[in-house]
């Protein structure tokens, strides 16, 4: 679910800057990493003892836990259902996690209650059940194929829209099917932890980061440096949460409030381009690669600023002029389908590229390790070159702790194939249909499936979830055909396989950690298990709550309009019916694009990585295509914020710049829940902060002082 | 023109914070003032030649101050149009003419053009010069007497409106006047100079710390010091400009824009509660003491909190319900007229106070050195203290300096009785009720008041000539009556008084600049003849400008009301004509306050300053009374600002506060420049931002879809 920084944007893929988390261990072993890059990680802990498994596991961590988990779920739904970009919350995870624990620590220290140290490996737990919670929020498709099922969203198609094709989220249904795709991943490839680890001694860049991160908060200066971080980050919390706050209040209507701020003018809003004041954007804008923000920017600059506007002059011709604007058989299906286009190229490409790479070095791998297809990072050096040569001297001791505590194998095999038989019984009484052979092929198939992007995770920091799903809309689709519900059918397979295929993957990843950390991977797998408990029952639930408390979620052109979700239902819709009723042109314009981002991703990867930092990334263009370029205006501020911020003093940039980021992201995302619940309570913000042009503030004042 | 820091706020008195010079003075000793403030400031500059007085006025120091004069008036300017509130902007002056002239003479050596040194007798030429220029722009009486007899004025009010009453500003008039007038002033106490500086060794506040800064600055480490405030207050002025060019874009109709962005919500801003984002003042709050700043919102929460309203509830009982809001004879009459009794109040007390005060102090140094009246800061601590011993040491060198280069006597003499003569055959002319028996008298009791007024300004740092000119409207008033024109007669000689009173305690504290600084005095003489000169044009024409660029110049509630027009107008009117038709219960309100005003000044100075730090300042509740609180808001941000900065960094905080708050302070008043041309070119901004309850907002947005 992770992806490296310069690596193309995924929809729901996270984007990660691992940067400050490589800073500190180089700045733990003094500073200086080519001299010192062989200090053994693990003789910073001599005589600190490795607690038990059953001891890692304590009731602070699980507790700390689950708030941080429902705290987090709360910022990845309000992403899903915004814009569908989700940056990585992995920093702010382990560093909230752990300076939560150490206050409560040192508060009960202090009252003499407690006197167990905080360890790393209690960390480590707490890391792993926020991760397990959230990743639901995100891979529980609430932003993309779940919710493309309901008719909040088929209600703005007009193909295949019937009641077959259409299931309205329900809390019930939801949760219970949540727990059974959830779980049938973590089952899926728990046998293998050893080969992937250990054998194939596999990176998973975004796993080893965190280690070291953690690591080194609970060395003397890393704890320093991470309570710093959280000041900062929490003044910025607070910041962003009374700004979201405060804007609230000239929000009474539509089109009032900053959001709607037009600051390159009536004319430029017109077309979109504005800034929305979002905290969560600029701070997601922080920590993206430069370049994806300005891919992003672009993106809306040739979508929204060009193209748009010249289709729009072909109205009456292209498509009829009496056409409402949000029709999909006028404007909006130009850039719904340019933009599916883009999706689908950028994933064959990538899908393409990583399986084979993969299996011609799995192929290597099977007598020795595996071949360096580390990732290069922007300045040329290899990504996590330091972190590599610092765990050889450790594997030893790792190796010892990581092979102590086992996960019995039958239950691993039992689990699935109980899991997989609930699932073939239950699935298609949720989905009529998904007939019960779809769920035992998935079912079948999805180890597999998982297994591979487990591999290519730990290879390449990539996670493809996405893709894996993509194949089974069309697949599924393309089987069940578009008599029967084919869509949904399409739609929840894509669920199943999303779901395995990325939670087998994040405990990969999970292990990968607890290998770094010491910690067990039987505490690893139980803190799993309650994570994603958890998030099988808060993330229907907050679905639940925005869904209801905001008026239009889903609706095209609105705060909440959950792009993906409609991008998800009509990759199904084509994936049924082939090309149907699209606009004239359409088609062209679209296999132009599908063809352009296969291209464009194919010269990134044989220009060198000098040149490419300076070409697009299909990938994050094509957001603003739908929405329009708005919150690019944003992620480009936080760009150029981190731009400034690394000439004044880069040191201090590397260290609180993801601090900051994440302050400003979990602020404003938190304010979604008291605004949720004022919006449930019926209270409606007083003021409307209005923007009307010169000529139209003298008619209102006019009929105003008639009144 | 200057008070004290923590001394009562006068409407046309600057309020200067001497704080950071001391501190700096403080500094270049050596940090510790307690072992070495008897060292020589004249040892530092050992081996520096003095230049001879015509070598202090360069052609470059006269072209920097020719173009800093500008922005100065233009920044006085405003502040008179807005709330009549000036901060002292002495440390901006000597601090930009430092900067420019050196970056301007390192440019220049650099090409190999120049070699003559920079000295700080040239640096305290042009801070000479501006101070003078923009002393004009406030005591010429464009936001108080001169603006008080327009028709814009005069046409809000019912009492002695009539055309022998008015005369409307003209850019001819305005000119011919200010060069008489200030000329009196100029030529006034030149002879005394000497007797004042050397003989009473009077000590002049503004004018020793501004010689200070001027010394430190031109030490290395001062340099490098100034630089960086430079660099900071740069930045700040930029951020201020680019914030009004920003704000100016959402103004395109009346109560649009940040300006009046209801913060505290719709019912608040009613009663002018709001935030109205203005850097001006909120750098004005950064510069005034917080007291003045709390007692300032004090006053508005009192006032338009909760008298007003209890007023309003009067309506059809205390006066009539039907009539306009901005009638004196409703609501407004009480506003204006507690306003009034406030000032005069606060005028008489200080005015006995003062004048007592200097006269035991006189008394007593005709034969020695005056008895100590040094006022005591905030800590209890003398103010200048270290000064004072400081310059004991370097007093030979200066008074040999001082003394070299003479103004001949008769040039004086001779020069003050030319200029009489003229104004005495001309003034008649441009105010025809001044007749010329007027002027006679004032010509020569000026003399006397303004020796009164630079004695107390150099023993308490209190300039009280606006308490002059109201002593002038009233003794003039009364005797013109009110059948031909009393009001106009009274207002002219309130500022003939006035103009002559402060530039000549302002000439004083130049004359004290120049001595610390070994600048000769023939220097000051010329560079404030010249900078006078300049101010005399710049002001009107500067007036002028803004006049005729926006509509409403000293309409009641507009955001260019210039308050204090209004109140001087109707001291005026109440001089000529006693107490009229006030509304009910408005002379018994205004008694209470005239005496509260007198009451409250009493007991600050009889509890001790440890008490009086928390009783507000009469004078400073003022302006919230009649123009509402809403600049109060900023002002005390300013203070918040200031002293959450203090609590984090004191050191920096003294010595980059006032940079920070001058740029702020530079730049929105620049800002005034192009606005004010863009309305002459009658280009209006294009976007109204408009705040609307969501009630009106419904119905606004539904009879906006029917157009």
């Amino acid at each position: 679910m992770a992806s490296q920084g310069n690596a193309a944007v995924e929809e729901e893929v996270e984007m990660t800057s691992t940067g400050s988390n490589e800073e500190n261990v180089k700045r733990r072993n003094g500073g200086n990493d080519e001299a010192e890059e062989v200090v053994s990680v693990e003789r910073t802990f001599d005589g600190v003892r490795v607690p038990s498994w059953t001891e890692q596991l304590t009731v602070r961590a699980l507790v700390v836990s689950f708030f941080l988990s429902v705290m987090f779920c709360v910022i990845v739904m309000k992403l899903n259902l915004t814009t569908g970009v989700i940056p990585s919350l992995n920093v702010a995870a382990s560093l909230l996690g752990f300076v939560f624990v150490k206050l409560l620590t040192e508060a009960l220290e202090h009252t003499g209650l407690l006197r167990t140290p905080f360890t790393r490996q209690e960390n480590t737990v707490i890391r792993t059940c926020v991760v397990a919670a959230y990743g639901l929020a995100f891979s529980g498709g609430f932003g993309t194929y779940l919710f493309g099922m309901s008719s909040s969203v088929s209600s703005q198609t007009t193909e295949l829209n019937d009641a077959d094709n259409i299931k309205d989220p329900k809390l019930g249904w939801m949760i219970g099917f949540m727990f059974i795709v959830s779980f049938l991943g973590l089952f899926s490839l728990v046998p293998l932890r050893k080969k992937m680890i250990i054998d194939y001694k596999l990176m998973y860049l975004s796993g080893t980061a965190t280690a070291y991160m953690i690591n080194w908060f609970h060395t003397a200066q890393g704890e320093k440096l991470a309570k710093k971080q959280v000041w900062l980050s929490g003044k910025c919390f607070i910041g962003s949460f009374l700004w979201g706050f405060f804007q609230w209040f000239y929000t009474g209507g539509d089109g009032c409030g900053f959001a709607t701020f037009p600051i390159l003018g009536l004319e430029a809003y017109e077309h979109n381009f504005f800034f929305d004041f979002s905290p969560t954007f600029v701070g997601v804008g922080m920590i993206c690669p430069h370049l994806v923000n300005i891919s992003a920017l672009l993106g809306g600059i040739i979508s929204w600023g060009i193209m748009w506007p010249l289709i729009e002059n072909q109205k009456g011709n292209w498509f009829p002029a009496d056409i409402s604007a949000d029709s999909l058989h006028g404007l909006r299906g130009y850039k719904l389908f340019i933009a599916i286009a883009i999706v689908l190229g950028d994933g064959v490409y990538n899908f393409i590229k990583v399986i084979s790479r993969a299996s011609v070095s799995f192929i290597a791998a099977y007598g020795k390790h595996p071949t360096s297809t580390i990732p290069i990072s922007d300045d040329g050096q290899p990504d996590i070159d330091p972190c590599v040569k610092l765990y050889d001297d450790d594997n030893e001791k790792r190796t010892e702790i990581f092979l102590k505590d086992q996960i019995p194998q039958w239950v691993a095999y039992a689990g699935y194939v109980v899991v997989a038989i609930i699932s073939i019984i239950t699935l298609p009484h949720i989905f009529p249909p998904l007939k019960w052979y779809y769920v035992l092929v998935t079912s079948i198939f999805a180890p597999v499936l998982a297994f591979c992007n487990a591999y290519d995770c730990g290879l390449t920091g990539l996670s493809l979830a996405s893709n894996y799903g993509k194949l089974a809309i069309f697949v599924i689709g393309a089987w069940a055909g578009s008599s029967d519900g084919g869509v949904l059918a399409a739609l929840a397979a894509c669920g199943v396989i999303i779901s395995i295929v990325s939670t087998a993957s994040d405990l990969m990843q999970d292990f990968k950690t607890g290998y770094l950390t010491l910690a067990s991977p039987r505490s690893m797998f139980v803190s799993r298990v309650f994570g994603t408990s958890i998030g099988c029952v808060i993330g229907p639930c907050l679905f639940w709550l925005f869904f209801n408390a905001f008026e239009d979620v889903g609706v095209y052109g609105s705060k909440y309009s959950a792009p993906y979700s409609m991008i998800y239902r009509n990759m199904a819709v084509l994936g049924v019916q082939g090309f149907g009723s699209l606009p004239k042109h359409c088609l062209t314009l679209s296999c132009i694009f599908f063809a352009l981002a296969i291209v464009v991703n194919l010269i990134r990867d044989m220009v060198g990585k000098k040149v490419a930092r300076f070409i697009p990334i299909p990938m994050a263009m094509v957001i603003p295509f739908y929405i329009g370029p708005h919150f690019a205006m944003d992620t480009v501020l936080g760009s150029l914020i981190v731009f400034v911020w690394e000439k004044v003093n880069k040191r201090e940039a590397d260290s609180f710049g993801p601090a900051v980021a994440s302050g400003m992201i979990c602020g404003d995302g938190m304010w979604m829940l008291p605004q949720a619940f004022l919006a449930l309570a019926r209270v409606k913000p007083p003021i409307c902060m209005k923007f009307l042009s010169r000529q139209m503030n003298e008619k209102v004042d006019a009929y105003m002082a008639d009144l």
